[in-house]
């Protein structure tokens, strides 16, 4: 198959939520133009079990690469922890892979943290993708892994920079594991929006990392070596959901910062 | 097809809440077998479309009606309220369905209450169904409905009877719609394990009222009428999910009220 830099890029996630990471990229990388799939039928992947999480992402992937996807950010930490490596060998020569795990655990380890704190939903944190990358690279630094499965659907329900976030965030950090780290890192697309919560409840004594300043860099890189960089738009970017309902249609404006229009496409079968 | 009285009983819902309907069953019927289909691989169905739950209610109820039930209920408001007469037409002659809505309504009606409030998940609220029925026996009742998305999860991730709990009921309860009203529906089958702490934020004013009170006899009523009740238990209950993890079978106690065996059974294509 012969790539060309006018192809667009392809995202994925189980819903909305990574649409923080799809508005990072539209940001950094103007002139290219991107395909969203949000998988609502199933979301949320972090109760799923990782088996069904490798179906729904090659079913995905099948569905960006017709449309003639140049690369797929998997932008979903659930899916990069129990699927990325599963996708690259089903479509090995066909479409680059992204996930949003790898660059955070580069910039992690460029700077030079040590006690690493990692908070995301239950599927990422039972893969333990964290503390087994982390001891490949580098087994001097210690993980520290807690799930936190209520802080997606918290923030999806609108409850962020207020009382009650503050009272869960609270629930969750004051675990004993997270008591002596130097960072911690938001392992889930929805926690960007508590960035700030989190942030004062270690009050500024903890750099708090998420993977939606650093994916950008790792999918230009990637483009630049191929030779598959776009110069110029080539059309506008397109926001697909397995399963459409108005109240989608509204939490994808806290997550992307503006209004889009998603479209309902039934990849799924029947419905 | 001949129906017989030794034929178990099947209850689905989109997950594990609606074991608690399964357990009222089970503790006011002895004498009858259940059969439990959890569909825990697209849960919640709260936030899903109508057309979407409608699809999995057929999908569950045929594969109920393969394991022999004389009886199918539906122990989900969300499927309740989207699903029930789809499934009666698709059905019929061949099962009988028992939804979780209409025996709580007939309740109320029985108990005169005036202005009803309603708290349930978006898909519930949504289809309008509880102020549609009561329009139909009694349009004398006023209904009030609020959407209250983030209680099951909530409940799900064990965060009831505390602190934070308090504050997402009140934030929720403390709606203006629900001022006046001199009963509450619990719409949702998760909502059981909080009954007491609504009960508290209305200081006792407010009939709390839920269907695990009312729905086994209705059940028994219709096996009554049709002469297919059970005289003694005839094996042990079952209990099958979609998607199999640790986590749910701990949630799973939670709501039961006793450790079950859940039994991944794949009635979804290749997962």
């Amino acid at each position: 198959m012969n790539r060309s830099n006018q192809q667009p890029i392809g995202i994925f996630d189980s819903g909305i939520g990574g649409l923080t990471v799809a508005k990072a990229l539209q940001k950094n990388m103007p002139e290219e133009r991107f395909i969203y799939f949000g998988d609502t039928i199933h979301l949320p992947y972090g109760d799923k079990s990782a088996d069904a999480i490798r179906y729904y992402s090659i079913k995905i992937s099948k569905f960006l690469k017709e449309q003639n996807c140049k690369l797929i950010i998997i932008a979903c930490n659930s899916a990069s922890s129990t699927a990325y490596e599963m996708l690259v060998e089903f479509f090995e020569g066909e479409v680059i892979f992204v996930n949003v795990v790898d660059p955070l655990i580069k910039e992690v380890i460029r700077r030079g943290y040590q006690r690493v704190g990692v908070i995301a939903t239950k599927a990422t944190i039972n893969s333990s993708i964290y503390s087994k990358k982390f001891k490949v690279h580098n087994p001097e630094i210690q993980v520290f892994e807690v799930a936190t499965p209520l802080l997606a659907p918290m923030i999806e329900e609108g409850f962020y920079n207020g009382n009650i976030s503050r009272k869960i965030i609270e629930s969750y950090l004051s675990n004993a594991d997270l008591e002596d780290i130097d960072a911690l890192l938001l392992a889930c697309t929805h926690y960007p929006l508590i960035k700030n919560e989190i942030n004062d409840f270690f009050k500024g004594k903890v750099a708090i990392m998420d993977s939606i300043d650093v994916v950008h860099q790792e999918v230009d890189q990637l483009l630049m070596d191929k030779n598959l960089k776009s110069y110029r738009k080539s059309g506008e970017d397109l926001f697909f959901v397995s399963d459409y309902t108005t109240s989608f249609e509204n939490t994808a404006r806290i997550f992307y910062g503006e209004d889009i229009k998603l479209s309902a496409i039934h990849i799924w079968g029947n419905i």
